[in-house]
């Protein structure tokens, strides 16, 4: 429980801010190693700022790959000389609880500042849920995509050329995004027209499990200034674990609770309403879970996600999502924190929002959203 | 860097405790899945306290095997609403990052209770140094045990028997405790006999990884009254990286840098001196890092810890260390934790130390030293 009345009666503490991230190449390269995709991101925050390198005493590798003590392994190869280095897993969910791990450490005063790294191969084992009997013959991702898809059809008449829409919107914005893997234009049409895989889902419904990697530097107050100008503020972090099997993921196909209830803790413990929300990255792995995530972060009404991926008030998913950047499970959380702190900052380059406002929200989900975790960032 | 500096200047903050553990038994047990073997302590915690299952926010997992989302499987095993759910890994040393880890959540205000798991199965990928090249031929651990060894005996005249008398001490000590793998006594003529394995190094020399589970749960200073009487408090954290590859260990074979570095910080966190520690729970996985942590951690004089070995003053290894509890890779860490807080709070049972005093360390190592974490509790 995030404990936001112990928050208040608790003396000032430092906060937390991003001061440097980056992207590397998401893309299909099964020639490269993991160790040599998750340095990357790190080489490019490095090469933009090599001072950077020495001041790091905190490493923290997401993925989802068995590499053994691939923290440390990061360290040397990246030349860091760490103090806690560790590897993290959460499946999808890896990225933002290691993005959290850090804000805790640096909270806990074990150390000052942290490099979260986040990379996978498609050859992980993350891909299949193999534990989660309750699934039966139905391992794979897709096809609780389907259910979902399926009961917000039924129950508010949800479109499948509005979930076409939702990989249109987000092949387009991948467009300006030079990491993304995808860089064409699709139509609905195209969508509507891709492969079937599970009735209602499509080909061009679901996102790309591929190569890629993404870096995070968090630093404390005191230190924010010898980074950047432009830091970004951890302000609201809400977690939430509701199961690990699909048998228990609540009688409502239709919203995922583990999503709303982090999403509720993370408003309140940076004290922002949802209209007052600028920017969102959220976890678009099928298109339904762009409309669904939509309602779960109170950003529409219940029912109404359908209708809102024509809206153009908020940006959602400006780098393209997972739908159109690709989906290297651990690096995903890391790099949607990566975007938002990027066009908070003012340093997302050519797909950089004008005017993008202050507030950005991160939403992320593990095995069919029975874990959740929603960030929010200020600038 | 432990900011102990600012520690000072900050204003104080909750403590965190150890209000329950329990070790399940370390066995040789190929048939038990490690689920199994991770659900064993939990439910002796709650067996004994069934009203501690409801209370518990934070669910970390350490493991060094490839279970996916191992951490929400265990949730949903045990019965808990867990609000972070992560699974931890850095080799040997995975299990003490897992208890640092809940500390740092805790401190952050992200939850209040956390349970750590640890538990490995012997078939891990954690056994072998796959990646380090620089072992050359020779990746397995008592490849870089011999050549500490041979230094220190070179160096110091440290002697074979000195070494084999670590293992006779700690079997014997194993024969009190019903979760130890080994349960009969040895002498040192059964150690200097016992199978060469790399010169000096023989097989009684030698941990042996194997399965079992250890669970430590920990909650913040507002809290523990529902809990216990008795708390153990963690007063004092270091952990340090040094390298990964050998090639970079340093230049000096007879010493662990990372472990004296992490020493130094916990003892200045703690406030406390080398010989006002009581209880030491150490990283024996082969006798001569026995003697090279009580250097490490300054129990005795640089060149004197294979004298040391046979003082009674403080209480080293109670529950039998690695060498005769056996080595479950990622439940080590946690089960060290837990034996000193048991020892502390007066719950060892028949191994119970008299007037066992009020501070407790626990000393972990990863991948050859490569890494080290020291902590300092305090009932």
């Amino acid at each position: 429980m995030i404990q936001s009345n112990n928050h208040c009666c608790w003396p000032h503490l430092s906060e937390i801010a991003i001061v440097s991230s980056k992207s590397g190449k998401f893309r299909k390269d099964p020639r490269a190693s993991l160790l040599e995709i998750a340095c990357e991101p790190c080489l490019s925050i490095f090469k933009e700022s090599p001072h950077f390198r020495n001041r790091i005493n905190c490493i923290l590798f997401s993925t989802t790959s068995n590499l053994q003590y691939g923290s440390t392994i990061l360290c040397e190869y990246l030349g860091i000389r760490s103090t806690v280095s560790q590897t993290i897993e959460n499946l999808c969910n890896s990225g933002t609880n290691a993005i959290i791990s850090g804000y805790s450490f640096i909270k806990a005063g074990l150390c000052d500042t942290v490099l979260v790294v986040g990379a996978d191969r498609r050859d992980t084992d993350g891909k299949r849920l193999k534990w989660d009997i309750t699934r039966g013959q139905f391992p794979f991702p897709v096809h609780w995509a389907a259910l979902f898809a399926k009961a917000h059809m039924r129950k508010y008449h949800t479109t499948e050329e509005q979930m076409a829409m939702v990989a249109v919107k987000n092949r387009e914005k991948a467009m300006k995004n030079p990491n993304a893997i995808f860089t064409s234009k699709i139509t609905i049409h195209d969508v509507l027209e891709s492969k079937k895989i599970v009735e209602p889902i499509k080909m061009l419904d679901c996102s790309y499990v591929c190569e890629g990697a993404a870096a995070v530097l968090m630093t404390n107050e005191e230190n924010v200034k010898k980074f950047t100008d432009n830091p970004v503020w951890i302000k609201g972090i809400g977690i939430h674990a509701e199961s690990a099997s699909f048998a228990r993921i609540g009688e409502d196909l239709c919203s995922m609770n583990s999503a709303k209830i982090a999403a509720k803790k993370a408003y309140e413990m940076a004290n922002v309403k949802p209209n007052e929300i600028n920017i969102v990255e959220l976890h678009d792995a099928f298109t339904i879970m762009e409309i669904m995530a939509y309602e779960d972060l109170s950003l529409t009404r219940k029912g109404e996600g359908g209708k809102f991926v024509f809206q153009d008030e908020i940006s959602i998913n400006p780098r393209g999502g997972l739908l159109g950047s690709g989906h290297p499970i651990g690096a995903t959380g890391v790099a949607q924190v990566a975007e938002v702190a990027e066009q908070l900052s003012g340093n997302a380059g050519k797909r950089q929002i004008k005017n993008c406002g202050h507030v950005g929200v991160v939403h992320n989900l593990a095995a069919a959203g029975s874990s959740a975790a929603v960030l929010v960032l200020k600038s």
